[in-house]
């Protein structure tokens, strides 16, 4: 990869193309000007030179040392209508890793090369086939393991992000033209664009380039996976609701590099999108110093969440709770909290609050404040007597809803929940999507999803922000066209408009082999 | 797999061909009269159900919910020009898990259902694409780790094994009619079929059934890797050997199911073949229990192996190596086994003998009989004095030899050999090659390396013997002619000439989905 070298795209590259391992079938790929007639060298059967384009044919695979490596199923693509844009042969083979690792090394002795990462997709956009943000949804839509990251990504190949883009930089285009004009008279020292007039336009194109760069927090959560992070004081029902959670939705296996079973309890799937869920040390006040240990740890990992599940448990005492609770919140005003009060079913909550009701309707005193003995239907009937005295002692719930006003949080209201019924299970799920998309509307409007994206927002949203400035403090069109090129710039290198040379080996040495 | 039916080739099957995982391409086949058409639902672009066989179409795959699944192309091959010898159509996807998933489980809402383990491939057979020993050979190549293993599979897909059988029930057809003839005359008690050529055409086909089924020793090992134990007294020299070795040759990662790291010590490929080597605990005379269950289990190992290599040290007192080398003889007398002499470094060996010369000219005295001081080339000084001392005791090698008469084994010859210098490594490497193919002469002899097969062979040999026998006691033609039908059954079996309802269930779920 130390070799990537832009100008080598005269080269035919091939590599194996389907995943790593033994299977029925294994796809090499091999695209170049000569792809076509370097397989025709090794294939024993129809020429495949003489194929048309989008043709298979059934022929045998001889190696150099005249041995038959495998019957095997040649389809061409003829340039310009392939993947690349290029000649391109795809070799059906016999899945085993012999056959495979074979094949590709007579190819190579045949004289193709060994593709790098990505390279594929790389000259499908030196060619013109997709433009770099389709590219790299290339990369995204294999990477994807949910449906709302696939999504996502789907979208992005078929350049639905690629078309805002656009629009942008024609409207930016539209404004710096109107600027240009009077630069071509700047001696005459008038003024064709009306600044009111340029000053609106210049702001509604900063709000949509802030949308979108405002959208990354969640597309990135979505595209690897939201960490959620339950804590709570120990035996609130972390683990508990944990089980409920993958009782309910299929747990799917985490395949995601990085992610280790000690901290990773379970990777789940809510209405598309996936969750990894991380259970805590519970947090207490301890002299213990490997306790204390534990408890940092569970502090930092609920700063690094995306959310937080914050546990209640009304039968232990509350101020503990709520003043670690308020000192968290105090620290990450900006973290989306959810506060679930566990063990509703000791007290008679009012379980006609639906869970898809909207949030606000639930009062987050209702549930524990007509004290009075447990409801029948509670099945465990042992700890009745203690378990009501101490749900009495919950009285205070409004401690934690008055150190926690609204507008501090996206959604301050405590949630009834019983991890033993489920209660409040439906409505726990809404919240977690609700505060994945925060105020983005999925079905409308774009989410950005790539760091790189997001950075070229942000300083195109720079640059654009001077250039607003520069034309409320009356400064001469030229320094505005000056800041309206660099948003202009920005934006390009998104699409690949603009694309500065180190720009393509960083974007496509993290593809896979193969694509 | 319980509820494998051999009826149910009407449905329309669908599986994920390529390797378990991620990458640039997946491809799910699907197969059956409806593959077309329940595709066609799905494809948005160009009709698939008036595309013509061996055509490549791009489009998109949108799932019942009205959902891009992915942008992908399918292949079409028509009836009867497929693999299964039904409508295919292969969808080349991008490789993620999530689209792989989603679309196998669309395509099964729409009528498709899953695939059993080689069920395509089974199709292939009762559509007549494939014989049975064909089919047999395709899940061979698919699980074919090294270039011997693959040549056998690859040769028998192509139909050479079962042309060979195919010659030999010809020639007991044209057997059979001889007696047959007898039989339809047998009131008037005369032989048509001479006796005595009888007698010969039986034994000739007798012999080539035997031989081939002497050869699965040699490809079952080939097959799955050969199993070489290395044994001897502690410090031997046993792991400076097998570093030798793997020093050598590339080292390759086993990927065998079962192989673990304690008992699996490298896998290599020799000449085309893999050889797993299995190193052992030191075997010597001792009163530590531990160290005596370790010695039972090398014992154990070295009675497993295909080949076992005895590696003799110079330097320790003889006596006891070859007692214990000795015994093991007695007791498996077929086992072959390379004897190293390993340290002749430190004596001098006559260096002239070439590695590739014939075994029998060297003589297993010639490397410590002309007792002398170490040479001056040997660097571990240290040892020198002592050294000499003890290899002034290994004098009576000649016991070696005279318990150990050439005919009892493929190899008796002792080889020279120095894990310091690679002395006799390129003789040991041939000897490996030369004792796994046995007498076989892998370029014109066809190898078995299925277990069905070889029970076939078996058993149709023991039948050919009866009536090879009867016919020499002058038995009459019926009971001969019985015990030539017993043969032909069994004969036909390998290739499905012959199929019992249980035959196809046992062979195909050992395949693996999508094939």
């Amino acid at each position: 990869m130390e070799q990537f070298e832009m100008t080598n795209t005269s080269d035919t590259i091939a590599a194996i193309s389907t995943p790593a391992g033994t299977g029925g079938i294994a796809v090499i790929r091999v695209s170049g000007n000569d792809a076509i007639e370097i397989v025709n060298k090794a294939w024993k059967g129809k020429p495949l030179t003489e194929a048309v384009s989008h043709s298979a044919h059934l022929g045998n695979y001889i190696a150099t040392d005249g041995s038959t490596l495998d019957q095997a199923v040649a389809t061409i693509f003829r340039a310009p209508a392939s993947f690349t844009g290029e000649n391109i042969v795809e070799i059906s083979l016999h899945g085993s890793r012999w056959i495979q690792r074979e094949v590709l090394a007579d190819l190579i002795r045949r004289g193709a090369r060994t593709a790098m990462p990505g390279e594929f997709t790389q000259r499908a956009f030196l060619n013109g086939k997709l433009d770099l943000a389709q590219a790299e949804g290339v990369a995204d839509l294999i990477a994807s393991s949910s449906r709302a990251a696939h999504n996502l990504a789907i979208s992005q190949t078929r350049g639905n992000f690629s078309r805002e883009l656009n629009t942008l930089r024609d409207r930016l285009v539209e404004f710096a033209s109107l600027l240009e004009l009077e630069l071509d008279f700047s001696e005459e020292d008038v003024e064709f664009a009306d600044r009111t007039n340029l000053l609106s336009l210049a702001n509604q194109i900063l709000r949509k380039i802030d949308r979108l760069a405002a959208s990354y927090s969640s597309g990135a959560a979505i595209k690897d996976g939201v960490p959620v992070v339950i804590a709570g004081i120990p035996n609130a029902g972390k683990s508990s609701l944990l089980n409920l959670l993958v009782g309910d939705d299929k747990a799917i296996v985490s395949d995601i590099p990085g992610t280790t079973r000690d901290s990773i309890e379970d990777t789940l799937e809510i209405d598309g999108i996936l969750y990894r869920f991380i259970d805590t040390a519970g947090l207490r006040a301890t002299s213990d110093t490997i306790e204390n240990l534990g408890i940092d740890r569970a502090r930092a990992k609920m700063r690094d969440a995306v959310i937080v599940i914050w546990i209640i448990d009304p039968t232990s005492p509350l101020p503990s709770q709520t003043a670690e609770l308020n000192a968290f919140r105090a620290a990450n005003p900006d973290k989306p909290i959810i506060t679930l009060l566990n063990k509703s079913d000791l007290t008679p909550t009012d379980t006609s609050v639906s869970p898809v009701s909207p949030v606000s309707s639930v009062s987050p005193v209702s549930p524990v404040s007509p004290v009075s003995p447990v409801s029948p239907d509670t099945t465990d009937t042992t700890d009745t007597p203690d378990t009501v005295n101490t749900v009495n002692t919950v009285n205070p719930v409004n401690t934690v809803n008055t150190v926690n006003p609204p507008e501090s949080n996206n959604t301050p209201d405590i949630l009834p929940f019983s991890t033993k019924t489920g209660q409040g299970l439906d409505e726990l799920r809404q919240r977690l999507t609700r505060l994945t998309y925060g105020d983005i509307d999925p079905q409308n409007e774009l989410i950005v999803t790539n760091s790189r994206h997001y950075e070229a927002l942000t300083h195109g949203s720079d640059s654009l922000r001077r250039a607003i400035d520069a034309i409320q403090n009356g400064v001469t069109a030229d320094f505005i066209a000056q800041d309206i090129r660099e948003t202009l710039h920005h934006l390009g290198t998104i699409t690949g408009a603009i694309t500065p040379d180190t720009l393509l080996h960083n974007i496509f040495s993290h593809f896979c082999i193969g694509k």
